[in-house]
């Protein structure tokens, strides 16, 4: 051990290994004791980032709209022994964003990452046929309520020293899925939001990116995969071979909100199965 | 006129000479007998736009929020021996866009394009100090107007077999203005507007793409390049030798809205003096 | 007719209209007198560029690897009535660039277009099956021949104070065509060396511009929509509703070496009738 | 143990937790058995991966050109408990190649992980200036040697059921540092390389993904910053505020391995500081 020790002096990181008597690693949590806040989080790939973000250390919030939503999560999580707790949250409402963020800093001292994940349901029809207040809806929740809920937190970051948000795109922000115009619009304006709150937040250590999931096979996508027949067409044309699992866009949320990627701000990684995205 | 009229009449395509007695070229006008709206036009980048489209044989109904700048656009326009009218429209109201429509139909029989270039002005401070009413007032103007006013034209359109949208954007989409996130984000979204759009309308022969506008020298931009030393530094960092001219974005809309584009949808094109941008 | 004579007159800029006795108007050529070298314009949509660029008034040196092509076309061109002469130019040969050079510039005084269109045909199996003699030459031909044909042109440009350059790469370059990979990722390399060169030449009033085509009906493209069915995946697999014709390329390229274009450079358009390309 | 918990003590970080006793989380590696080659890895961002995929749990072939180089590494590697090998590689040369394979499978039984950072020396001047033997180095080295490098690897990642590639462009692949003009052309040749090759290589189980690193302080870049004026300028053009450590580049190398990528393929990630980028 001595020697090991001796080795590894000054110059062990977050990435390094520590070996035991036994030979064993033990790695450390790469998000220990970070509290993180993940909004739409009690389903699909929410609730997988927010487990994801728990196992890998961090105390999590989670939160949605409903309350037996939030307790259902929240219990399934404690119940796998992780640090979580939770709040309903309408991210449209700024006295629930207010909310949020005071119980993540009553609770745990200080916020260091917020996962952005809240969107509005996308089956809305054709751009053509979308009225005034379907567009009203998805750009509030989408986009500005995106932005206001992580102006909200970069005040308690900034407390903290810095931190990481990370918002939940789609691969329709390059690729549009038919039938979801607005929605695939969102998606896109949130492409830019990443960029704009990188550059600003730089200067206060806070980083900004952004995940593009693909068709992941969650309860909020199933109108585009529920019948067979539409699940092998959309295969076809995205020319992916299988639908991702949630639990297949935890992972890079996770790194990208540890200091692994301390260099990485501004940033959108397509966790798409292959589907067509971009250079 | 009326051998003209003949030589020009419906089988002669824009890029066909003809040819006359004496050897000389006769170029049709590329626009001929189209009707074009085009938003925000009264003066910068609108205006040259609906003067080249005039030019090029369009019949153009330019419009923004103010009468007085309507009244003065048209009498420059119509000085210059240009088939122009004009009547207030803001784009954000749904009598204004269709009292446009009615009165390009009233007047021309039909619509056969649509230039949006409609945006709230762009100086609003950084994302984190924007307030939810400055998102509200880009968002309604720059993007949910943008769609609003495309499918007020679309029907006129189909009427016509068929038609030409192209919405301005603005090379911020790609690379952030410093200090005008919401501004640039909004420009982000109508890329994915444009592919949307494009998509669903290439069935009804309406194609509908983007132009991306530098840093051009209008009143519009002056925040942007009203000392010297600012221009200079605008210049340093976007590495272009000079700021655009209103002119440089006029030519390529008119190309966009011509036969000679009748493959070209869903696209958006830079006109930004090198300034780096996308692959 | 001839209040409209009247009100145009004294406008009348490089692009205007310019009435004559007649009250005809005639369109300035927007390259009258502009020499054009166009590489592999013996076919398909090389030749449709090069019609055009004649049609638009420019004097046109075609060429391509068998005499008997370039024979033909440039009959067929003059019989036109264009100004179209050619030369055998094999682009991988320094000595036929050269020679392609200086024709251009002993038939016409110098060079201020220059179309690079040449590049292996691309039928070459997977990645995982081609040899390295494969890769040699579709390195070759498609990319470092364009780069040193632009070299061998620039100082011609350079002498008549600047000129224009367009790259023909394709959509693959974008969304690669399956099976096509050496030749795909030729196509991505052109789009990196348009905007290295456009940053490169700026200064000496040069212009470099990219055309990347979708699927365009032509002998070159024939192994991709030669059977019915293989037409019909193709068109549902890149959702277009019919594939390009070659003038339908022709018209943007004219376009991009005209004035109307002075403020675009290092930029890529996709003529690829709504296949999905990018933001 | 607690001479280790001594040692690192004072150090540990808020992100380390080391669970004892009943309450232990051992972290399993995320790469353990896996056997990784990894070209050019002698210095720099190469040696940085090297290190962290064998942290990670991996055995490491690491490989450049010269021998001692190689000697270097591996001594260094293997000091710190790591289990890594080595062996001169040109990649360049099919035999070199292919005598990397052979000794990794003869060492390790097999091959899961190829990163492939092999480049060329950047520093060659403009394009218009380079001759064409700079070219052919250039799309040898960096592009075709990619290619055949990953050719050579597959055949054994197909006995193992599957792997993963890894190649390292650069953010020049997508903004053109100036000056580098072959080098940058090679880069963003790499972009399309990693679509074609993910594409083909699904059907395979073999993922390939891209890593673009910003200006990263390493003697392959040293050039670029040597002196402080210069950083200056790179750090102002760039608006980053610091040049990139090679260690942050190897975090998202070892994830992209990892089962945690399992649905990530055909995507670049650019590590690049907040470095303006693409959408």
């Amino acid at each position: 051990m001595y020697k090991v020790g001796l080795l590894l002096g000054g110059r062990v990181r977050s990435w390094e290994s520590i070996r035991m008597a036994s030979n064993k690693v033990v790695r450390p949590d790469p998000l220990a004791n970070k509290v993180a806040l993940v909004t739409a989080s009690t389903d699909g790939i929410g609730l997988a980032i927010a487990r994801r973000l728990a196992q890998d250390g961090a105390h999590v919030v989670v939160s949605s709209r409903k309350q037996q939503n939030v307790d259902r999560a929240v219990a399934a999580l404690q119940g796998e022994g992780l640090s979580v707790t939770g709040t309903v949250c309408h991210v449209g409402k700024a006295e629930d964003r207010d909310r949020l963020v005071t119980m993540a800093v009553k609770l745990h001292g200080g916020i260091n990452i917020l996962v952005s994940n809240a969107a509005v349901n996308p089956f809305f029809g054709n751009l053509m046929d979308v009225t005034e207040e379907v567009w009203d809806k998805i750009l509030d929740i989408n986009v500005k309520a995106t932005a206001l809920m992580t102006k909200a937190v970069v005040p308690e970051m900034e407390k903290q020293g810095g931190g990481s948000v990370v918002i939940v795109a789609s691969i329709a922000a390059y690729t549009p899925f038919p039938g979801l115009g607005p929605y695939n619009v969102s998606k896109t304006a949130l492409l830019g939001l990443t960029k704009n709150l990188a550059t600003e937040l730089a200067g206060r250590n806070i980083r900004v990116n952004c995940l593009a999931p693909g068709i992941i096979k969650t309860n909020f996508s199933q109108v585009l995969w529920m019948d067979e027949a539409r699940e092998e067409s959309i295969k076809e044309a995205l020319r992916i071979r299988r639908l991702g699992k949630p639990e297949e866009c935890a992972g890079i949320v996770s790194f990208l909100c540890s200091e692994d990627a301390s260099y990485i701000t501004g940033e959108t990684v397509i966790v798409g199965g292959g589907a067509p995205s971009r250079l």
